[in-house]
C-alpha cells in the first residue's frame, strides 16, 4: 500500500512509519521536514499536498496543535487553535482526501485519552478529542467505495513522560511502539468506525 | 434559584422551564422571543445578555445550530456552523458565565445521542456532541467556587418524531418531559462532570 503519514516526523508518527515501512510504501509528511510538508490548519495546503502526492491507499494523521491553559484563562480564540488545527485539520484531511484515496482505502486519525480522563489545563484537548472520536464513528457510516476510518486514542506516551509527566501524574504511560500497533490495525485490518484506546 | 434557560422557547427548553418554574425564578431566553434574546454564536451577545440579567445561580442551554448534510457534500465551512454555534456557543456561555454565576452554581449544556449512535448526514452533529460531552467532563475538574457542569444527551424527542422520524428510523424516542428531568437533576442535584444520556 501507498500510505501517507502526516506528522510522520513526530514521536508517534515516526513509530507509525517504523511499523509500516517494512511492508508498505510510506510517505512521511511533516510541518517543516519529511518527504513533503503540510499545514493541516489550511485546507489549501492539504489539497496541495494531496495533488503533489497523487493517489494513495491510506492516510494517517499523527499531528495537531492545541492550546493548553487553565479554564479560567481560556477564551473563544484560544479554543480556536485546537478547532482549526487538530480538529478541522483532521476532518479536512478526510474530506479533501476523498478526492485522492483509492477504493477500499483508510483514514486513521489521532485523538487522545483526555476526553474520558481529563487533566487540569486540558479542556480544549478533551473537547477536540471527543469531537474526533465522534467524527470517526459518524463518518464511517457514510464513507463510499469501501473506504474506512478509525481514530487512535492513546494515553500519555512513555517516551514523552520526561516532558509531560508533571501534567499526567498518576497516569500510566504506554510505549510509542505499542501505540503504533493501533495504527497498523486501523490500516491493515478491516474495521471501521472504531476508536482504538491504547491505555496499557 | 435564579435560573437562565437559553433556548427556553424551544421544544426541550420549554419543557425545562415547565419542570423548573414551580420551584425557581426562571428566565426564558430565546433567539427572537422569550424574556431576553441572545445569539449564542456571538460572545458579545452572550456578555450583553448576562450583563442585563445580572447574577444568577444556574444557566441551561438547550439551543444550538448545526448543519446536517451528506459527508461527501460537507466542507470546512459547513462544519463551522456547528462549531461556531452549538459548540463554541455553549463553551462561551460557560466561560463568560464565570463572571456572572453565583458560588455553587451550575452550567447544564446539551449534546445528543449522535456521538455514539450516528445517522447519515449527522457527522457534524456527532462531532459537536462528542466535543460538548468531553468539555463538560474536562471543565468540571477546573471550575472554581463549587461551580458544577453537566451535559444532557437525549435521543430523539418523541414530540419531534413527526419532523425528524425519517432521519431516525429504528431509534426509540423519549418524551420531552422525561428529558427535562435530566436538566433538573443537573441543576438541583449535586453531581458534576456528568453526561446524562436520556435514551428511554
Amino acid at each position: 500500500m501507498k500510505i501517507v503519514v502526516v506528522g510522520g516526523t513526530g514521536l508517534i508518527g515516526s513509530a507509525v512509519v517504523s511499523q509500516l515501512k517494512p511492508r508498505h510504501e510510506v510517505i512521511v509528511v511533516g510541518h517543516k521536514s519529511g518527504d513533503y510538508q503540510v499545514d493541516i490548519g489550511s485546507p489549501d495546503s492539504i489539497r496541495a499536498l494531496y495533488t503533489t502526492i497523487g493517489k494513495f491507499d491510506a492516510v494517517v494523521n499523527a499531528s495537531g496543535l492545541i492550546h493548553f491553559g487553565k479554564l479560567a484563562k481560556m477564551s473563544d480564540s484560544l479554543y480556536r487553535l485546537g478547532i482549526n488545527n487538530k480538529l478541522m485539520g483532521q476532518i479536512n484531511l478526510v474530506l479533501i482526501g476523498l478526492d485522492y484515496i483509492q477504493d477500499g482505502g483508510s483514514f486513521t486519525l489521532t485523538s487522545g485519552i483526555l476526553d474520558e480522563d481529563p487533566i487540569a489545563t486540558g479542556s480544549s484537548a478533551s473537547m477536540v478529542n471527543g469531537a474526533i472520536n465522534a467524527f470517526a464513528k459518524a463518518s464511517a457510516i457514510e464513507l463510499p467505495r469501501g473506504l474506512r476510518i478509525n481514530a487512535v486514542s492513546p494515553t500519555v506516551i512513555r517516551e514523552a513522560m520526561e516532558h509531560y509527566g508533571p501534567f499526567f501524574r498518576g497516569f500510566d504511560s504506554v510505549p510509542v511502539a505499542k501505540v503504533a500497533l493501533a495504527y497498523s490495525k486501523s490500516i491493515e485490518g478491516a474495521q471501521t468506525g472504531q476508536v482504538y484506546r491504547v491505555l496499557y
